[in-house]
């Protein structure tokens, strides 16, 4: 292509015409952008705790790998949404719209990997979808994985995780506890076809939301009769796992994992998990255990985190006879935030701790400002000469807690006057002392 | 799109094929992500102790605003190796190739931001270009930028930040220094003609390269005569900024700019800064300083970072009557781990410190793995009953410093045996004894 075109001259450009972030995505200026690094900090540190291991894949994936059956499920909206795009060679690509097919990519290109293997990803996915209130088409997760267990054991280590990490965040949660076994089970009791199994159960998921009628009517349209409606919806009524009543092997197999998950979540001390025969998860690939965590007394009604077993995927992308077992856990960042938000937690506006007023003593103040800095301490300084009330006008806005003043004067006496922004009190101290007061752990 | 077109049928897959990251992107595994991890972490700490604030940009950008003039530069390369995309309303996307752009685009369109305006960013950017040796088409910037200050405390500052830094990987650097006003002039002296001036300077960028005379051989091919050739080349001999002559006030201006940095870093005791009269840049939105900063005594020979001034292109997206100064460097992040690497420095191969191996005692096992992970430990336990010598084997695989045996006698004596992998010592201890021995600072 001829380069000409494809710059805008200055001239052409018509003066009234904004640049901005593309519709769907967002900017993170720094208070918002801090909030999200304490949050991803404070995961990354729970994800270490349990061993799990970083890795990352990258934003761009093979079309046909992200296209895989089982990778997002047929029947979810998300193949509908992939950003697609060319690499110079002509080769079609995709933009990653999840974290878990990379992993099965992964884990099936690579089987000197030993198992169990237990990562952790954190960065962007991108959803070419309609822009509704809060959805973004970039938008961050944080999965945790473990491939290669095949018993409770490790679903239970998720679940662990999940208590761990919101008592961290000091947020309460309820976690809705259920199995694809045993809802596969009830529809192969019911003898619903085995192409509607999928659609029926996502329609069941907003049982909640919108209530029986409403999800007969949709059943209806989706091609199940009233009568055969009616019983689905009976068998999904009952809040207690011992009166769920199937006849099926699998869903059988399903209670008894269910049971296996609830009895050791107990010996563990783990609470709130409740048994929810409702939750079905929108993703096809999930096989076992479903799980998804709420936050309680909060206005805010979409799930923090949520996942399930994944026992099929891996096969696929691996053309492997066998299963390889996975399950895991993706965790909503923004939705997190959010929540601490409302609870009132209060994140830093700037990262920078202290701010160098100059008066007439640039050169000084630079080598004061290079000495804190070695000692970690985080600092700025004014380099504009502005007057003393523009600079503090400037800490201000910036949100940052303390001014340091340094005049001829304070430089003949080492003594600097040091402004709490937030208090107004004012202390006379030695470099030392204010090394002393701010010195961060190193 | 009809989904059934778009979905791979797995009777569909050859049995052969195989899925992998796209051409020119990598899968990181969990050592080079740990690296990789460390190294950010310790940029983000500098960048944080020198008072830049992070923010955070879309990957996807309009394409217009990505291609504007002064973004990448006209006579780059980079503007023919951008990744298109569209989103669901057919709006034409790019895929971010830098981070300077979508900068200039913030600061622009966010009028209320206090200034100066001190930011890093830090995140993969994408180049749809030829594959070479040790070149991606994704890969990590880590960009810091100061907008609004005019003066050159704000490029020493950047200066020092990258003498911090490498000084805290113990890695050896020296910066090379130019000006980008100084060349400017140098070739006004010269009447070079406007259009030629930024493809003559990207050649005089290649002296050291590739000599001379093939220097003289491609300024030739891009229209100047040989003797207008030889005269640019004699311009760019001596390595000496007091020897260097110029004439017009652009250049002049230059040089003072040079010897306030120069002179400031002395003062602050920064050094291994070097004037490199060669010096160019590739990207042509450069305006003053400009620097390039390498390993010393390695054989790695591409630059660890570099930046300089790029006082224009803001002015550009805003469509302001003023210029708005802005200085700033980008960190190789792939460059640093190499560097490390070759120094020597050993990442670790796994974040897990110990690994629990139950005999027969999963369930008190998992008890204690979950009381160790309350203590921040970061620790695992086998949870597939395999035999001791198997998870010996796992775990020496993974890299696992410490294993933890837990059989019924050890639980009733309330005594694990510890052993260190490395050096096959053990020790009997108790759980409190563990705790002591491995706990992490909160």
């Amino acid at each position: 292509m001829n380069k000409k075109e494809k710059v805008i001259e200055p001239q052409n450009i018509k003066l009234n015409m904004e640049f901005r972030a593309p519709k769907g995505t967002r900017d993170l200026l720094p208070e918002d952008k801090i909030a999200k690094n304490y949050v991803a900090s404070e995961l990354q540190k729970a994800f270490e705790i349990f061993g799990f291991n970083p890795i990352e894949t990258p934003a761009l994936e093979e079309y046909e790998t992200a296209t895989v059956k089982f990778a997002a499920g047929e029947g979810s909206d998300v193949m509908n949404e992939i950003f697609t795009l060319e690499d110079r060679a002509g080769r079609k690509l995709a933009l990653r719209y999840e974290m878990t097919f990379p992993l099965a990519r992964v884990i099936a290109s690579n089987p000197q990997l030993p198992k169990p293997f237990k990562r952790y990803a954190m960065g962007p996915v991108w959803r070419n979808g309609p822009i509704k209130l809060g959805r973004y088409r970039e938008f961050w997760q944080c999965d945790v994985d473990t491939v290669g267990i095949k018993n409770m054991y490790a679903d239970v280590e998720i679940l662990s995780l999940i208590d761990y990490i919101f008592k961290k965040f000091g947020i309460n949660i309820i976690i809705k506890l259920n199995n694809r076994k045993l809802l596969n089970g009830i529809m192969e009791d019911l003898s619903i076809p085995k192409d509607l199994v999928d659609k029926a159960l996502i329609t069941i998921d907003k049982l909640d939301k919108i209530g029986k009628e409403e999800v007969i009517k949709e059943l209806k349209e989706k091609g199940l009769n009233e009568g055969i409606s009616k019983k689905i919806i009976n068998s999904f009524e009952t809040k207690d796992l011992n009166e769920v009543k199937v006849k099926s092997n699998l869903g059988k197999e399903g209670i008894k994992e269910l049971k296996e998950v609830i009895d050791l979540c107990s010996k563990l001390n783990l609470k709130n998990i409740i048994f929810d025969i409702s939750l079905v998860r929108g993703l096809g690939y999930y096989t076992g255990t479903i799980f998804e965590a709420f936050a309680k007394d909060s206005s805010i009604k979409s799930s923090i985190a949520g996942g399930g077993r994944w026992d099929k995927m891996i096969q696929m992308y691996g053309q492997l006879k066998d299963e390889v077992p996975a399950v895991g856990v993706a965790f909503g960042l923004d939705v997190i935030i959010d929540v601490l938000k409302e609870k009132g937690v209060k994140f830093d506006k700037t990262v920078c701790n202290l701010y160098i007023i100059p008066i007439k003593t640039k050169e000084e103040s630079m080598k004061i400002l290079q000495r804190l800095r070695l000692e970690s301490i985080k600092c700025d300084m004014d380099m504009n000469d502005r007057s003393i009330s523009k600079n503090l006008e400037y800490a201000n806005q910036l949100g940052i807690k303390y001014v340091l003043i340094v005049g001829k004067k304070e430089l003949e006496e080492n003594k600097f006057t040091l402004r709490n922004m937030e208090t107004g009190i004012e202390e006379k101290l030695k470099i030392e002392e204010i090394i002393k007061k701010f010195k961060v752990e190193k």
